[in-house]
Formats: C-alpha cells, sequence, structure tokens
C-alpha cells in the first residue's frame, strides 16, 4: 500500500475527539447523569443534528452563535441527479447550535403525542463555528433537562434541580461544589424599587450578572455608563452583596419586602425564592450545596425567575458547571403558546476536558476488559473459548489472546492496557479443570476451579479488602 | 406570544427522530449491543461528525455516498469575522457518511496511543444525502466493532463475530436468525478455477451476491452479458446453490479442495472457513444460528475473506440485520500499512424503524417513570418529597405529582404513561408512617409501611408472579 502523503488526516480545528480512556470516562459520566434523569421520571429524546435553517434562526434565536449550514456533494458518478436531489434554498437545512430551539420544534411536532408538564432529558451534540480556542468547542455534547408545561408549572419543579445536579455531582465524585440560586424576579424588582427605568433593567442585570467576573469596580463604571447614578449603583452593589447563610440572606430579603417601596416583581421573587429553597431542604439537599446569591442573573435574558449556576469550590475558574433557570417564552414559540419551564444543562464535553486537565477526574483504563484468558498452548484454544464465554456470561468482560506470546509480554501488555486479571491455563490445569488466576494489582497468583472462576473475579472486583 | 406561521418547523425530509418511547427503545437496544461488545473487549470511541473533506474522499472513499459539506454562517452582528474565522477552501469539512474511513483516520491520528490489536466499538450517527425514502435516511445510528491488527490477525477474531451477533439478537429478542457465512477466497478461487479472467472476478462476484435479490434467470443475464460461456455459469451457479448442513458444506468444499484445479486462493479460502467455524462452535453459537451461504459476497470490494450477513427468518424482505467481514487494505490508507481487520455493522436506526413497522419490536412506555406518588393534600407534600428522595435512593424512578388533581384523574395519567405504581399518603397514613401503594397492572391495592415501599415495589417489578 501506498501512502497518500498529501492528505491531511488531522481532526478539523476544534472538533474534538477523545481516546478510549477518555471516551470510557465519557460514557461512564452520561450513565451517571442519566440515571439521575430517569429517576426524576425525565425521558430521552433525540432531536435530528440538522434542522431548516429558519427553525434555528426563528425569533432571533441564532443569537451570538455561528450556524453551519449543510450542503450536499454528489459523488463523480451521480451529477446528474443534481437538480432531482430537492436539496434547494428554500429547503436550507444547518447543524443545532443547542438544544433549546430543537426542543421547541420538537414539541410544535408531537403536541398531541406528549404528556405535560413535559419532562425530558436529552444528551446530543451541538455544533458551532466558534473560533477554537482552549476549552471552545465546534461540537460537544450538552446533557440538558427541562420540564414544560401547557399552563402552569409548580416551583416545586425549580426545587427538583438542585436536587438533581447535588446527586449528579456527589455521584461523579468531583469535590465540592455550592449551587448558586436567585430569582431573576428579585433583582427586576429591586432595580425597580431604586429607580431604574424599566428598558433600563435588563441592561443592568446583565452588567451586574458579571460582577465576579470583572469586578465591583468594572461593573461600577459600566453602570455610570448607562447613567445610573451613583447613589443608585451603590445600593445595588450593598444589595446583590447580601451573603451569609440561607436563613439570614432569606431573612433580609423578607424585611427589605416589607421596607422596599412595592413594586410586585420583589415580592413574588422573594415569596418565589422561598418556596423553591423550602423545596430543595425537603428534598433532602444538605445546606451546604447551596447558597442564595443575589449578583447571579444568567446572562440569557429568556430566565424569568429562578436561576442556577454551580460553582466547583478551590476551582472557581472554571466558571459554572451547570446552569439553568425558569422561563416563559422559549419552548412554546412555534405554536404560539406561553409554556412556562424550567430547565438545566450541562456541557459535558467541554467539562470533561477542563477537569481532566486540572486533574480533578482521572480518565479509565483503555478498555471495558478486566481479564484476559492468556495462551500458552495453541491446542488448548478450544478451552480458552469456553472459559472466556463462561465468564461473559457471568457478566464480565473478556479478551482472549489469540496470538501465543511469552507470558511474562502477555501479562505486560494486559497491565499496561488496564485489564486486572489473567487466567492462565496448562496442559496440567486444563486436566484438572483448574485455572490460575493472577491478579496483577496485588500481583497474587492463586488456583481456581473453573467453575469458580466468575465469582472469584467478581469478588474481587466487588470487594477492595481483597487485593 | 404570537406565533410565527411563516416557520416551516418540521424536521427536514430524511431526518429522523424518535417519540420518548421510541427513544428509550433504542437506548435500551444501545445499552445491550454495548453490554455485548464490551464482554468481548471491545473499547468506545467516537470521531467527530465532521472531517476535512479531502478525508472523507481519500482513495475515493466516498463511494456512492452523497456526503454533507458544512459552511459557517455569521449571525448579524458578527459579519466582520468571515475573513478571522479560518473558513476557507482548503480546510473544506463536511459531515461523516460511514464510521470506516473516521475509523482509519483516528487510527492515523493516535497510532502511537492505541494499543494492537485495536478492538473498538462505534455508535455514532452518520449523514448521506440520499433521497429520502422508505427505510433510507440521511442521519441514522450505525453500531460498528471492528479490530484491526498492524501484521497478522488471526482468525479467531473472525468467529468471534458471530457470536456477538446471535448474543446481540438473541438478547434483543427479535426472533429466529440465521447467521450466513462465506468467504471470498473460495468465490474468487472457484471463479478462476472455472476460468473466468482475473479483471472480470469482482464484478461476477458482485453479481452472484445479488441471486437472492434479482434471482436466478437475471444472475444468468448479467454474467451472459459479462462474456462468460454459458458452462461456466451453470458450474457457478451450481457452486453457489450447495447447501446442507454445515459439515455437509465444508465436506463437499473439502472434496472440492482436492478435485478442482489448484488456484490456492480455493483452498486457503476453505481453510479459512473452517477455522472460523470451528472457532464459532468452541464459542458456543448452536448450530441452529449460523450456515454457510456460498452466494453472499457482500457487495463492498474492500472485503477479502470472511464475509457476514444476518437474516430474520419469516422476514427475509426486510434483509441483512448485521453484515461485515474480513478486509485487509481499509484501515490503513492514511499510514500506507495494510492492517487486517475484521468488523461488522448494525443499521440500528434503520433497524429499529423497519423492525416496529413489522411489529417484531415494540416501543417501551413514554417514560422511565415506574412510580407516581401522588397528591391528595398539598400540605403532605414535604412527605411526598421525603418518599420520594427515599425510592429514588432505592433505585427507583419516581415522579411526585406537584399538581393537585381528583385521585382517579392521577391514576388514569399514570396508566396512559404507562408507569406502574402509584403511592398513596392521606393524613391518617402519614400519621401512621404507611401508604397505599397501588399496581396500576393488577389493580390491587395494598397497605405498605414507608419503610418497606422500595423493597415491595423491586419485588414487584423483578417477580411478575406478584402481579
Amino acid at each position: 500500500m501506498t501512502k497518500n502523503d498529501k492528505i491531511n488526516f488531522s481532526t478539523p480545528s476544534g472538533f474534538p475527539e477523545f481516546l478510549p480512556s477518555e471516551k470510557r470516562l465519557e460514557l461512564h459520566l452520561l450513565d451517571i447523569i442519566r440515571k439521575v434523569f430517569e429517576s426524576y421520571g425525565f425521558t430521552p429524546i433525540e432531536t435530528p443534528a440538522v434542522e431548516r435553517l429558519e427553525v434555528l434562526q426563528a425569533k432571533g434565536n441564532q443569537g451570538d452563535n455561528i450556524i453551519y449550514s449543510i450542503e450536499p456533494i454528489l459523488p463523480p458518478n451521480r451529477q446528474a441527479e443534481k437538480d432531482k436531489s430537492g436539496e434547494t434554498g428554500s429547503e436550507a437545512r444547518a447543524l443545532k447550535f443547542d438544544q433549546t430551539v430543537p426542543f421547541a420544534a420538537y414539541i410544535a411536532r408531537h403536541l398531541n403525542e406528549l404528556t405535560f408538564p413535559f419532562a425530558r432529558y436529552q444528551m446530543d451534540m451541538v455544533f458551532r463555528g466558534e473560533r477554537a480556542k482552549d476549552g471552545r468547542f465546534r461540537q460537544f455534547r450538552q446533557c440538558d433537562i427541562d420540564v414544560v408545561a401547557r399552563g402552569k408549572l409548580s416551583l416545586l419543579y425549580d426545587a427538583q434541580m438542585p436536587a438533581i445536579i447535588t446527586e449528579i455531582f456527589e455521584k461523579i465524585n468531583i469535590g465540592d461544589f455550592v449551587i448558586r440560586i436567585n430569582n431573576r424576579k428579585i433583582l427586576t424588582g429591586f432595580f425597580q424599587s431604586v429607580g431604574i427605568a424599566e428598558n433600563q433593567i435588563k441592561t443592568c442585570i446583565s452588567i451586574i450578572d458579571n460582577l465576579e467576573k470583572i469586578g465591583e469596580a468594572k461593573v461600577k463604571q459600566e453602570l455610570e455608563k448607562e447613567g445610573i447614578s451613583s447613589e443608585q449603583t451603590e445600593k445595588i452593589i450593598d444589595f446583590v452583596k447580601i451573603d451569609g447563610s440561607i436563613d439570614d440572606v432569606l431573612n433580609k430579603l423578607k424585611y427589605l419586602t416589607e421596607n422596599l417601596p412595592e413594586t410586585g416583581q420583589f415580592n413574588l421573587g422573594v415569596t418565589e425564592l422561598e418556596t423553591v429553597i423550602n423545596g430543595v431542604r425537603n428534598l433532602g439537599v444538605a445546606d451546604k450545596r447551596f447558597c442564595i446569591d443575589l449578583s447571579i442573573a444568567r446572562g440569557l435574558n429568556y430566565y424569568t425567575g429562578t436561576v442556577y449556576e454551580t460553582t466547583l469550590l478551590g476551582h472557581e475558574a472554571l466558571g459554572s458547571i451547570c446552569s439553568g433557570g425558569r422561563y416563559e417564552e422559549l419552548v412554546g414559540i412555534f405554536i404560539g403558546e406561553k409554556m412556562p419551564g424550567v430547565g438545566i444543562s450541562i456541557g459535558l464535553t467541554r467539562l470533561i476536558s477542563r477537569l481532566l486537565k486540572a486533574g480533578i477526574l482521572n480518565t479509565l483504563s483503555a478498555t471495558p476488559a478486566q481479564v484476559v484468558v492468556v495462551n500458552i498452548q495453541e491446542d488448548l484454544m478450544p478451552i480458552y473459548l469456553q472459559i472466556s464465554q463462561q465468564l461473559r456470561q457471568g457478566g464480565i468482560n473478556v479478551v482472549t489472546n489469540f496470538e501465543k506470546r511469552p507470558l511474562g509480554k502477555q501479562f505486560q501488555a494486559a497491565d499496561k492496557q488496564g485489564i486486572r486479571f489473567c487466567v492462565i491455563i496448562g496442559a496440567e490445569e486444563a486436566a484438572a479443570l483448574k485455572s490460575s488466576l493472577k491478579d496483577l494489582q496485588s500481583g497474587e497468583q492463586i488456583e481456581v476451579n473453573w467453575a469458580d472462576l466468575g465469582e472469584e473475579i467478581k469478588r474481587r472486583i466487588l470487594n477492595p479488602e481483597t487485593i
């Protein structure tokens, strides 16, 4: 074979791929996340990677995102089909850049087939034409849940979100984290109460949302640029910096409900927040796992109530590892109906890449195999195959070595791949229906009857004390 | 909210999406397939959806496929970035149309990080610009395994494939199926022995491969068109129609090895086939699950030895539900190295769609929830939340009803979604730390202590006799 030196076979910039040890970690995390999502009754959907361009651009939802359109390239022998393939300009299609717009389209497409409140999870790949920088990918997997209703949606759905976030990150064993909860109505109401004009409130909230990132001095400057007086700015900064225990902050907010000029929004926001906090506690989430942070707002203006961010303690520079909130006018856009919803999102590809770099997570072994049946005598292969199948039927992942090599090399190769056990059967052992089981983790080698091999291996995998 | 009537929110033609009950079936099948793949030590990888166009078109691998290229569309506020985004013609990128070419690129990209023989599985989406007809999708999921080596690859890897196919389809519970095995060297060798010219052999094999589809008369015509004599044609047809038990066919082939003019290829093919068949048997695959079918060749010319097709008995019109074979010059194309490999592929999206239509598979319930904690008294919500969490910690998927509705409606809604159990707690029950458990499948309603609820539900799920 000749090598075609001219072909650049590297991945296109920004399109990541994982080594097996990394992909296995991703699948492990996806399994955990899916299990938690499903335990709360969220059901899976997957929308196509490709949507009509007009869907993706509906109501200006493209936002700042660079979308990739798709265009068919015919092979040389099928050029004549060009006109028949039905790919005209009006049929322009593109890759989805998030899961929200396609979710809205999914709801419109299947409105009468779905049961509301509809709680769904989605763990699809999305595509954005970002300039590829560290941690910015052009293709990445997002793990999203949303529950949406026709009519009213209980605030207890908002309360479930921190419980779900807590369970996921405790199971991933990621270290200490805190979920910061706020309610945009509180911010809106407070801004109204200090006399900020209605048309400036969203901008001011966006500026405040950056407090942690750009610092107090910069926030003050930006508010000043918007024409906010220094007195108003002081009040705002003092307000969003309110801290203390969850109950401290709640009490301060309740005090303000009786002492601020009435705005409607503020008091409603505080009541909503209290309901959510009570729900989070009733769901058994420990107080150390969440706090009220009046400075967070989620830049996205479609959030209208509860908002969440999740900070990994000691790794604040990673930014929020799971965010979301409540919205009203987002998923009903294609059917012209207000559909209240609440959702969260984990940007999994980015999270894995950053947690690996930060040493917070480790990759798994390069193979799911737990056992190698080594090959020391070719004519015993039928026995090697039989023993391999017996172990597989017991739920163990097994590689049979088909190539005969020195035993030491076979051990080494297994160890290098992170395979823990080797099963060794020579002529004598075969005659006695026995095998030697080598535990590469402990170095130990014991004799085990064929019939007991599966149980012995499973016992060792499950019980670290036997190592 | 106003509805934008002008937006066509349907999926683009050929890009399918599943309802929750269908997506849950897909995930269930993916779980089964992944578990079997991993039990043989196949490790997961996922290559990006997007590759450089030159990679996808390397060595003419586009074949007959219509590829989708991607092109960035900048949002209105970022038009100025056009020139900076690095998306020039020489960087042309497109969506992968299969997993073979990207696998070859993956190997080239990570040659020194992988351990050979490298056994990987991949269950990614691929994209082809087919005209959307019944069962032909433009985006679909393929479940592929391949094991490739640098140097030699044991024929026992070929033997594992039918064992893997058997396990998967037995676990999916798809009905009776048979894996048809052949070896292209046998066909090539036989064609040589009857005097077909070397440059005609591949074409003749392709014609024979269509025997089942187009029938004997049409095959004869097409062979005649190629200038094959009627005597040669008779011999060929007689040969590929050899049937009988596995041992019958093997014995007939072995007889021919001693009676045909020596071609090298034929005898080698028979020896390979016998080794593979022995391996399949040693792996415990029942004889009823496979046969030797000398007429199959897999159209794709890159196969060089063993080939497989899988037929669902009674549903032959579905075509092969899992196919594959051995190749030599496929995955080493980017590094200019012969890398023998053997692999199989399940076109999962198409398979599910056809099996559902044929009534062979049923969808799952629309939600993973197994239990609804109903809401009959708002002030007991803290207890409903607590009981829900307790059940979740026991591994049960639970929905808590946050909206209070008549009890009958809550039962109905649960039943409609396929949720089997309702947990009912009123004031009296709450005081006694008890609940009523309603099994909607049996209609039975029993009283259970809170502490025993999880075990009772799990017992009923696992043991159908309690229904």
